[in-house]
């Protein structure tokens, strides 16, 4: 297997979740193993559309740190950094915003979807509108071949292309390089409301640190089948919170075959069920916050982690952008 | 008078001609003496309608360094840089990008008038589109308290002073300063066609490095009065461009006056007139033009003044961004 430059990583403006760790997460503690793998924390992105609240960035990338280092994310393997630190990103950034037009980025369906989701309405912010190209220069800075996403955002790696493309077109050089996409493989899970998507906006997450308390909680609240209101009543698997968890947590599968027969025959009822898949999230879980308890302790040694990562780096952006602005003549002194 | 800080410069993308001299150039000459005036050789904001053309770019930084130097633009006084050796430039733009909206800036009168001129029609670089953002931060990094500017870019100002206002608000803080504007007195220098603007595209300007050839064969094309057949007849001498060019740039003031009334009343030949004009032009060019020549010879040296101004502009670019970074909460280390 080729080794990949990868690039990830995630806005902080929430600590993660379990969404995240399954679409994401848990792919990177694999990946990071044979390839040589970065992870952004996107605090400029993240401003795109909380440029009104710093803090909540600010805080953020100190939760992010905590979620990376206690569910497995090794530090010696990947490099985890800070984009505003590295400056490059914003000087790739302002170039590459010469070979898009802005009929282009208008067209981006993934930003489009975003901004309807976000309600700009009228006022979008020019620096959310552009973040296709700030993405791309977060891409190439470190020269990355393999982005993991979700099929949402291939329009984003497609814009990427394009602009290398053009880029090494116009230059007449070859020092970027195209990107392929690793399209996640896990489909999006749901919230405990039965939602599509888990997210800290629709209030029904599962964070990697929530205690045993809030899980429990969560859990006993956790949507399963709206028609199954006495015990004895056949109930439906599909669509139901609690099975969709099961499937992706519970390594016994014959087990979970079983629970999903009995509650289809009826006889199961959601409280115990619901234990079960409580047993199940806190026994995944347990370490993970054990582990982010211990490290919340000393944060000054996960900003050290992070400082070490941009360090490092530091080095390639600026290799990087030494040969691009050498490839648009602007290699002066 | 309270000492300013000027922020002013150009795009290198030609050298400069007599049109620049009237409208900026020689205010400049005044300007340093009593003020701290930075120069920027904008070779990023050059890119941003010339991103297929670095090879034009980057050959006119050195073309425009010579007549800055040629004029008498002292580096002890005044701080040549290059923009593309600031990358605080680009972290203020990414950031300032956020605080407007797309709909502001298709509003733009300047960037308007110019995406029309420049006939981009629906293709217009999202670059060019932003770039009233990427001055606001040319101007905010060096804390620049006056920008000499033409009438026309009066929205580009007010553009940046809606950024200073909503970053200083959002970010509470007041690390950046509103800037003035010092309109210019001088009106526009008419091209030798006749025109209203003298420009390179127009292929209608005197250039500060034009031989004595150039200029005598340009000043002899020159438009005067198409009713003007006969010497003996009577001539205009509104819109006639000998007069303009003698208005601006012969000290005689009533020899000048003697020569229009000559001419209004019939008898003054334009071949007479316009070899009077050479001279006159010659005379002030001649200087500037032997300079020009001298410091051309020894390229490197003139690159070391851009070099030492941009060292000096790095410090103060530094200090700028770490306190907009402060002020946003980006100061992890």
């Amino acid at each position: 297997m080729k080794q990949e430059i990868i690039l990830t990583g995630d806005r902080p403006t929430g600590p993660l979740h379990l969404g995240h760790y399954v679409g994401s997460l848990e792919n990177r503690i694999q990946l990071q193993d044979a390839h040589k793998q970065y992870i952004m924390i996107a605090d400029v992105q993240a401003l795109t559309d909380n440029y009104a609240h710093p803090e909540k960035v600010r805080e953020n990338v100190l939760q992010v740190a905590l979620d990376y280092l206690a569910i497995g994310i090794d530090p010696n393997k990947s490099t985890i950094f800070i984009q505003s630190l590295i400056p490059q990103i914003a000087d790739l950034t302002v170039f590459y915003l010469n070979l898009v037009t802005v009929n282009r980025l208008a067209r981006n369906p993934t930003v489009k979807n975003e901004i309807h989701q976000k309600g700009f309405g009228e006022s979008i912010p020019a620096g959310f509108f552009m973040y296709p190209v700030s993405q791309a220069a977060d891409i190439t800075v470190v020269k990355a071949t393999l982005v993991p996403v979700g099929e949402d955002q291939a329009p984003m790696i497609e814009q990427t292309n394009e602009i290398v493309r053009s880029f090494n077109y116009h230059y007449k050089t070859d020092v970027l390089c195209e990107v392929k996409i690793a399209l996640s493989q896990t489909p999006r899970l749901s919230g405990i409301d039965g939602k599509a998507k888990m997210s800290k906006s629709l209030n029904n997450a599962i964070y990697l640190g929530d205690t045993q308390e809030e899980l429990q909680k969560k859990v006993m609240k956790m949507y399963t089948d709206s028609g199954h209101l006495r015990v004895e009543d056949p109930g439906k698997v599909e669509g139901n919170s609690v099975f969709t968890y099961l499937d992706v947590f519970d390594k016994d599968k014959a087990r979970v075959q079983e629970l999903k027969e009995h509650y289809q025959r009826g006889g199961l009822g959601d409280v115990v069920l619901k234990k079960y898949l409580f047993e199940v999230l806190n026994n995944f879980l347990t370490p993970i916050r054990e582990r982010r308890i211990e490290l919340a302790k000393d944060p000054e040694y996960v900003m050290q982690i992070l400082k070490q990562g941009t360090e490092k780096t530091l080095v390639v952006a600026e290799q990087t952008l030494k040969e691009v602005k050498s490839a648009m003549l602007l290699n002066y002194f």
